[in-house]
């Protein structure tokens, strides 16, 4: 792993910062991280990457690769409390003091911590580098300090840093890539290669997405042969409607419990939150936090609800209604294209008849684009202390509006218009062009801008530096300039729409598991691909489950639950069932969601979210501990005895 | 606290074993409790109680006092995680290094910690005092022991010993029971000393029952002019049930906030649980427990779901049946009733009127008592191994049945038979009937019986033991005679069908509310009275929530929404709005209904179970904790550095 032609430790990730930053400023930074941690540093080992080259030619000399001696990667390790395998099978918070006891830990521990783990942990140490007694970063009287806040955020906030991005190994990328998407033969991804190198974040998403297309394929064999034999009277779906009322609960539950399998064996599952920094970008007046007790920028809570109610709010209703215009116009366009086709029915009118629903289809696209920028700017602008936070404001705004944008047509159609052969063209649709359009957006179009530049940088390289043999040099210059990967949201809300397209009204057009189950196969290998080869390597993020998705996921199921039921009281079948009045029928459907709700709400409450094996493991896990301080607190209690004696 | 004429120690607790007990097995019991930790005892102070009078004459001779010295009941205070107050007002868990920085520590600790904590631990260590290599009770071959076996469990499950108890404080009782309940002054009731003398678990109880009731009175005094104006045209309702409606959601989520407040202010409310115990009479044959790892009586929890799924649900819904049985038949009187009162109407007929309820009412009382029992039964049949997972189905068992029990004639009459008249009738009388039987069985008969037995005590001890001054004594011989307090679960299962009839129907008889709000007075007096006077002192449980009750008053609130909307719909006055048909009227209510629900779930979920003023001081502290565990971890690094050089 060590490249000797530039650097003398092995490189494991690279910070950019600005090409015009002030000398004495790096000279600090340099110091502060090398420096020994009970002097406060980080004690890392870093260096510049281009030592001869300063000239520049459009390339950033302040380039730095930051490594690390094993020893403070173990110690390091038990600081982010990593989880480990024990020599028992067991996983357990990895501690130096008892660093013999775990599986694979040989001499001083070369090789024990794979590459992402030593990546994740240098990210935390420079996370937690803290100002001392400086006012200000050298250099930059504007970018104040003050002891205790980060320094690396703080430089980050102020651009003085770009970015900080951990390096690929090429080596285990092409074995990676080999098992998980270049062998052409049916089997299930390398998972636990994949959080190896990606961490338990990522790997969860790729599990959640095997997961939920196997969980699609009997819903895609049901719904063949109502396609295929043409049942389109409609009737046979009262029974596909029952199926997908089930079927859209169970999903979430077993799911909960393979998602707390899969944590359980990563180590994850009982891992505590550590404490959450600031944001870099969050700014505000200096005051008391009221937690830690240190001087820091403090926003005052009402003056971000006052934000929130007063512009977030009328904004997010503002686009709902806008979306509420556009679906309009939508109808218009709609009727006008079913008149032409009336008029003279032949074969140009009859595609005429779907153009509505694709331009739709895009403009919806568009919209869910735009509004995302906005949502981001707006949450943004609502200046939330952690990530977290933000993270759920901005995943609600997006949420609500995405549901609205994609799904308020069909509700439309369903429940007001009751026309079921426009639901299912609509549906078809809308579902065919988001997916074709979310591919070439999402995997296509970033790979060919990549390649295109990768082969400039290849060029540019060779003119640059001749013939020598540099290959850190350009690994490092490639994945400079490579597109971020801005975490798993976007791939979890693509999720989230096909679960809503599928458990909402596939019943009216049972072919939609089959275009999902379709879509995700293909999905699995362009992510896959775009993770390996499009974007910079992202910093692994331990995870325990999917989060905030998890509810979301969730509260779909409870709607699908209610609107299927909405749709099989519609059926002329249930409704030829109570032909002297449409009170009865109501009362009757109306009865039947309420108890298959709260028959939901029984289900998720009695299911345990963790299976019974693992909550026994980790209860022996916790019993060893409480035995161990006891046993401890019994020998110390002798020692005391004796000594008083 | 000591009574130097029979003890050489403050007695805490009290031991009654069988008065047929062997003399070895009591020789064994003693030495046990008085070995020394580090043998495997309990380290306690133990004595028999009537040394001198072994004749009997109808008295145990069996009945011994535990005490402890201060030492020990400091080491037991950490070991069972006690919270106390730290010097700068925190609640944190009680470590013997730190004693100096709490709060009240003075000298070698004497006084420090309250008579029910010193109780608790005892309890605690009582319980935890383990077999070690005996094979079984000596002169018992049948109490078998295994090493780790609880012995005082064993003890308990073959009744060997009959009880274990906490003695009351006669001084502090007296004054609590003033401040109480004797003072005539309108004041709140003074919860801190509760939980001094009862613990959190009863001060929990207390503090609900005077919130619930407060919560109240806003009702009480809507509903008091719809009573007094006789505005009985059931067209103001709606108003009320709208009322009804918000305050049944906003009631439960203020109380989670103060029940959150109350339990920091305790410092339970960060507190973990405990390893728990396998009931006494839990067993099944020897089996290696696959937590502990130790040999323990397994029993198949495949057996456990046969039973409960093949006998006590059949067993259940048997029940059921028969109370919707019992309904018919009152329903049939009552129809009888006001034939007889149509044909001639006078006053004794008009009272006639009331007798079908009023007898329904006793009837349902009734079963309930009885169903109880046999719910005890089976629930103990079953086998449970934890006395949590005992309660949880025991509550379910009984809340089921309680609630169709008491509420299905309702239901049935407001819905089936939509007889608004007739459901404000029967709803009073039950109320009614139910809140007199209530105070009746619980508190005056229980009183009235004691008084009673106290008197026969004190002549009898009088008698045997001449004019000697022996209060400790005969405290203990009275105490010992007096009904064991069962625990909280009666007084929450009445307050929870108050809380129905309020929450579910009251819109159509206002004074409901009212009416429950004076109940519960009386229920403070009585239930403090009871708690002083009627029964042995309880040991103490740490308790953060009203636990499983709040799940149980939640499902009742979401019941009430649905319950609220269907009685709006039924309203003359919002079926005036839609003339025409009664679909529009039914769908619009569903929808209604649909709306209000989301928004409850949105609601619960929005608004923070914990104040947040609490969530930031529980964050400092855990900050604190972390800071100190990382400076001592660098202080031992450079410990290591230093010794290494």
């Amino acid at each position: 792993m060590t490249d000797s032609d530039v650097s003398s430790f092995a490189p494991l990730v690279v910070l950019e910062l600005a090409d015009n930053t002030k000398e004495e400023a790096i000279t600090w930074l340099l110091s502060r991280i090398r420096d020994k941690q009970q002097n406060g540093g980080a004690e890392l080992l870093v260096e510049q990457l281009l030592v001869g080259v300063q000239d520049g030619k459009k390339c950033n000399p302040n380039v730095f690769i930051v490594g690390s001696t094993w020893q403070r990667l173990l110690n390091g390790a038990e600081d982010v409390g990593l989880f480990k395998e024990f020599n028992d099978g067991s996983m357990r918070g990895f501690t130096y003091a008892n660093r013999e006891n775990f599986k694979d830990f040989k001499g001083d521990g070369d090789g024990f911590l794979s590459m992402a783990e030593c990546q994740y942990i240098i990210k935390h140490e420079l996370d937690t580098l803290r100002a001392k007694d400086e006012a200000h970063v050298p250099g930059y009287p504007n970018a104040k300090l003050y002891p205790g806040k980060s320094v690396i955020r703080r430089l980050q906030s102020k651009r003085i840093l770009e970015q900080v991005f951990p390096l690929h190994d090429k080596e285990e990328l092409k074995k990676l890539s080999f098992s998980w998407y270049k062998k052409v033969k049916l089997s299930f991804q390398p998972l636990d290669d994949v959080r190896r190198y990606f961490g338990e974040g990522l790997a969860l998403y790729f599990g959640f997405l095997e997961y939920f297309t196997f969980a699609l394929v009997p819903m895609a064999v049901i719904g063949l042969p109502y396609y295929l034999f043409d049942w389109e009277d409609y009737d046979k779906y009262v029974l596909f409607a029952i199926f997908n009322l089930i079927w859209s609960t169970v999903f979430l539950e077993v799911w909960k419990r393979s998602s707390a399998q899969m944590a359980y064996s990563w180590g994850t599952l009982s891992r505590k939150k550590a404490f959450e920094e600031p944001r870099p970008s969050f700014h505000g007046e200096l005051g008391l936090n009221p937690v830690t007790g240190r001087e820091e920028p403090i926003y005052p809570n009402t003056r971000r609800q006052l934000k929130i109610y007063l512009v977030s709010l009328p904004f997010v209703l503002l686009c709902l209604y806008l979306s509420l215009y556009v679906m309009m116009i939508y109808f218009d366009m709609e009727f006008w294209a079913i008149g032409v086709y009336d008029e003279s029915p032949n074969f140009w009118t009859s595609i005429l008849l779907f153009i509505p629903s694709i331009i739709y289809a895009v403009v919806i696209e568009i919209m869910n684009l735009l509004y995302r920028y906005a949502a981001e700017f707006l949450t943004h602008w609502e200046n939330h202390r952690l990530e977290s936070t933000y993270q759920n404001h901005l995943v609600l705004k997006v949420l609500v509006f995405n549901f609205f944008n994609c799904f308020a047509s069909l509700f439309y159609i369903a429940f007001i218009m009751q026309d079921m052969a426009l639901l299912r063209q609509s549906l078809a649709t809308l579902l065919i062009t988001s997916q074709i359009l979310n591919q070439v957006m999402e995997a296509f179009l970033p790979y060919w801008l990549q390649r295109r530049h990768n082969k400039k940088v290849h060029k540019r390289m060779r003119k640059m530096m001749g013939d020598k043999e540099l290959p850190l040099l350009e690994q490092v210059q490639l994945e400079t300039d490579m597109n971020t990967y801005l975490g798993t949201f976007d791939d979890y809300l693509e999720q989230f729409l096909l679960f809503g397209y599928v458990s909402l009204f596939s019943c009216v057009y049972p072919l939609a598991a089959l275009l999902v189950v379709l879509n995700n196969i293909t999905e699995v290998y362009s992510d896959a691909f775009k993770m390996c080869h499009v974007f910079k390597r992202p910093f692994t993020e331990p995870a325990s489950d999917i989060g905030v998705w998890q509810l979301a996921f969730e509260t779909m199921s409870v709607i699908a639950v209610v609107t299927n039921c909405a749709l099989i009281g519609l059926s002329p079948q249930v409704k030829a069932y109570f032909p002297e009045s449409d009170t009865q029928l109501i009362l009757t459907v109306v009865a039947v969601e309420h108890i298959l709700l709260a028959f939901k709400f029984i289900l998720a409450f009695v299911i345990p979210d963790v299976p019974k094996h693992i909550q026994i493991r980790l209860a022996r896990l916790e019993f060893e501990s409480l035995e161990a301080l006891k046993k401890r607190k019994m020998l110390e209690a002798a020692e005391i005895s004796k000594t008083d004696k």
